[in-house]
């Protein structure tokens, strides 16, 4: 199942360490959002990983993406990619 | 129809310009995020404006988010709210 993750991580490493987690199971589209493709089991291990890793006044959503609204997506501008980050 | 608005813009003003107008339709869930519910004519008026608003270099993405996939958004942590952010 394909996945659009959003974060909000004020620190640093913390943000890092999650961004490093998601960048195994699929892309980056912007600086704090992610298009990722896993298997329930793995989305299951991923979610309860990053619930350890955040603090408490983080925020970090997982919105499915079923194939019909993935189609109905509208970007508008550029697509970050993973050398636009610093 | 209800969407998701994701974004990335560097420049402050712009950023305002756009959350202010997204803040008529819908509320903030994070820091670069709002959930919006909006008529289809209204929803193409907001996409114009906001495209010819924004930077070429800034990317704002629009969901949509289906009852049915509403129901499977997961949110970790803490619900930005409109005061957390100054």
């Amino acid at each position: 199942m394909k996945y659009l993750v959003v974060y909000d991580i004020s620190d640093d490493k913390i943000r890092n360490k999650v961004s490093t987690r998601l960048k195994k199971f699929g892309m980056r589209v912007q600086y704090s959002a992610f298009e990722i493709e896993i298997k329930k089991t793995d989305y299951i291990k991923l979610y309860k990983e990053i619930a350890s890793i955040i603090d408490k006044t983080d925020s970090v959503f997982f919105f499915p993406l079923s194939s019909y609204s993935e189609s109905l997506i509208l970007k508008l501008g550029q697509v970050k990619r993973e050398e636009d980050v610093i």
